[in-house]
Parts: C-alpha cells; structure tokens; sequence
C-alpha cells in the first residue's frame, strides 16, 4: 500500500530538481532493479513491487525495503509507457571528481543532450568495456529516468561523472586525445589503440571549440552515401568497434 | 489561418489508422521538409510554416501549397517537444512489393519495434548508401512522427518497404544473408562485402525462428565488457562499418 504522500514523492523524483535535493534517481523492470541490486556497495533504498516479483525475488525481499503494490499504483508512480513489475529507489553514486583516469579507455561527452543517446552510450561503453565516462557539466542528466531505462542496467558498471570539461581535458598529459568529426583520418584505417580519451560532440553541433583545441587525434567515419550525419550514439558505437 | 477542420485534421494523422486511411504522413522542420521537397516525385502536398520559412523559401513557396500559420497554431499541430518552423503533409510513397532488389546490399528488419531505433538505421543505411529496407509487417510503422523524425532527412532517399519477411527471404536466391546473433562469426574479421541481405533482429528477442532459418551467414560483434547486448541501431551501425 503506498501513501499519498510517498506517491508524490516518488513522482517528484522524475525532476532533475528533486533528484539533485534528495540526491536520488529511480530506477525500472526487473533487468534494471536486479542489476543495481547486485552492485557492491548496493545504491537502492527502497523497491515498490507487483507480487510477482516480490515472490520471484524472495532472498533481495528480505534484505532490503520491499513495499508490495498494485497495478494500478504502479502505473501512477511509472515513468515507462508499460510499467514493469518493480520500481526502485536508489542513491546517486558517490562522485570522486578529482579522481584519476583508471581505465585505460576513457569517453569523455561533451553536450549530449539527448537522454536516449546518453544512456545508449552508457551501454555501448559497457559492451566494450570502458568502466569511465566523463561528462561536460552541460550534457544530459544521467539521472534522467529516460538515461537510466537506456542503459540497460549499464548505469550499475560505468561511472559517468560531470565536470568542466576543456579544463579536465588540459589536465590529462601524455595521452591521445581523439575526436570524432567529419574531416579526420579514417577511424576504419586505424591501428587498434590500447590507451586514450574518446571525445564525442553534440548531436547537431559537433565538438565545442574549447574541446576541439585540445583534440590531438582527430578521426572520422567514412560516409559512403547522403545522410549528413550519424546519430551520436551509433557514431560512438562504430568508433570503438574499430578502436579497441 | 488555420480552420479548425484543418487542425483536427492534420492531428489525426498521428495516428496510424488516419495515416493509413489517407496515404498521408507528418514530416516537421526545415531539414527535413527541405529534403523531402529535393525529391524527384515531390511527396508534399501542403505546407504550414511560419513567415520566417516562407521568406527563407520564396521559390518553394510559388509552386506547391504554404499556408503561413502562427508559432501558437504550430504548436497545436506539431509532434514535437520544440516545434520547428515548418510542418508538412506529405503522401505516403508508392511501393512495389514485387520489385526486385536493386541495391547489392539490403538491409532487412525483423520486429523492429521502437520509432526511434528504426528512424535511425533508415539514416544509418542512407549514411552508407543502401537505398532499400525491406521489414517485416511487424515493425514499427516507418510514417509513425518519431520515425520519421528520427531519420533526419533519410527517409527521401532509402525506401523502406513492409512484406512478409520469411517469404520474401526464402525467395531471394544466390545472395548471402547475414544475420546478427550472439553466436556467430567476428564482424571485425570478415572480409568487406559487395552484396548480401543483412537481417537485424528485434531489440529484445533478436531474430524470430522462421527467419534465422533462411540466414546463411551468422556474424556477432564482439563483446568486451559486461553489457547483454547492443541497442539495434547501434549494431546495424557497428555491423554496416565492418562489412561495407
């Protein structure tokens, strides 16, 4: 049984606002729930489940806050066209901004904006991967519930962390920086690389000048037809298919 | 102006009975409206934009039906979150079930079910200049708003027809068919191709049984990290740059 005001609540967290105040993020469907569930230092709260999941996860059940709700309830806290059995939620991770490059492979997104290409991108460095992604303060929120429903459950392996971007980047010495934009060298031409930060720019606008200066591997995907451009998410995608 | 007959109108034709009904579709913004109106058979018939298009397309504005209309009347008409100038209402292309192939490489899609993955491989496919999609009858509607959208101008270029896929494909003799599954050969370490029937499967179940029968080449890309798999417009990208 939820509470009216627990409703709101949870309703509230759907605004960048509300999640940044409470430092929260929900989270929805089985395959999403079950993979945070299983992260080490575990971010969820609270679940709000059908019965049916609650029976299918008996042993999360009893460690943790489960709140068995309706259909109905559910569709009213969902932020999915088709809810999904359960809707968790769970802390924001703990960012450590001055951290180090750990991985040897960095993403590094300046001015996406799209939260469907954010949290495909997400995705797509955890299939290759790529443990790290740093943001510019001003792409998509990954806490957007449309970040988090993209990723797969990929938002419980990768750290994506935000920060003033051209001065992160000036600070990286010695390794490649590589760029994606329409006049660079043959991304299907290139030796694989083992070490290097990834830059990939805005939807329509490209790479921000600012960045663009400290780009020192500029590469391109061929194109061989009439479309203008690649969607973002697919350009990163066939980018580290050939670079890694 | 806008009569109210005319903006009932043109809002029911975001939905695909009314679309069907008619043989019309929505396409929205300068780009893409300019696209559609480069055609040789010129798609549109009537254009509702706003005075700063119509000064910036006086030519296009002299031969073809431009009703100048209010950025408030735009909204009520427009599918988008950020109406765009310009909105047209174009007829639905002619297809020819029976054509052969003509392009040495098509693309064939198996239940691709989400608007937006599917606007994107029609980019993706006009980005390395394959002109023809066949779907089964099962995927997205390519007239839905979101997918036509989505393809960002392609969909002047590619067509994209609907058949019963199985059939179509068991009749397609002498030409190899790859399809993307889990366990098939390296993507990466295949030599590139100069014709061939590629199948991408369903977000989520992959390719259906009737179909992964008549595939005669398995190919898989590769997996590094932890993710279950790629999002299908990132594949089809990943998977055209290899074998193209």
């Amino acid at each position: 049984m939820l509470s009216k005001t627990k409703l709101k609540y949870i309703q509230s967290l759907s605004q960048k606002k509300f999640r940044l105040q409470e430092g929260l993020f929900i989270a929805e469907g089985p395959k999403l729930v079950n993979d945070l569930l299983e992260m080490k230092n575990a971010a969820i709260q609270e679940v709000f489940a059908l019965k049916e999941w609650i029976e299918d996860n008996r042993k999360v059940a009893d460690s943790i806050t489960v709140v068995e709700i309706t259909s109905i309830e559910l569709e009213k806290i969902s932020q999915l066209a088709t809810p999904n059995q359960v809707l968790a939620v769970a802390k924001q991770f703990a960012i450590d901004e001055n951290s180090e490059v750990k991985s040897k492979i960095t993403l590094a997104l300046d001015n996406i904006q799209d939260p469907g290409n954010m949290g495909t991108i997400i995705r797509i460095a955890d299939w290759y991967g790529i443990d790290q992604i740093i943001c510019n303060n001003q792409s998509a929120d990954m806490y957007n519930p449309k970040v988090i429903q993209s990723t797969m459950g990929s938002i419980a392996r990768v750290k994506v962390f935000y920060t003033e971007l051209s001065s992160w980047l000036a600070k990286q010495k010695n390794i490649p920086i590589y760029g994606a934009m329409l006049d660079g060298e043959d991304v299907t031409a290139i030796p694989k690389i083992k070490e290097g930060i990834i830059v990939i720019g805005n939807e329509s606008k490209g790479i921000s000048d600012d960045v663009l200066k400290l780009i020192n591997k500029k590469i391109t995907i061929p194109q061989k037809g009439k479309a203008e451009s690649l969607n973002a998410a697919v350009a990163t995608g066939i980018i580290l298919s050939h670079l890694l």
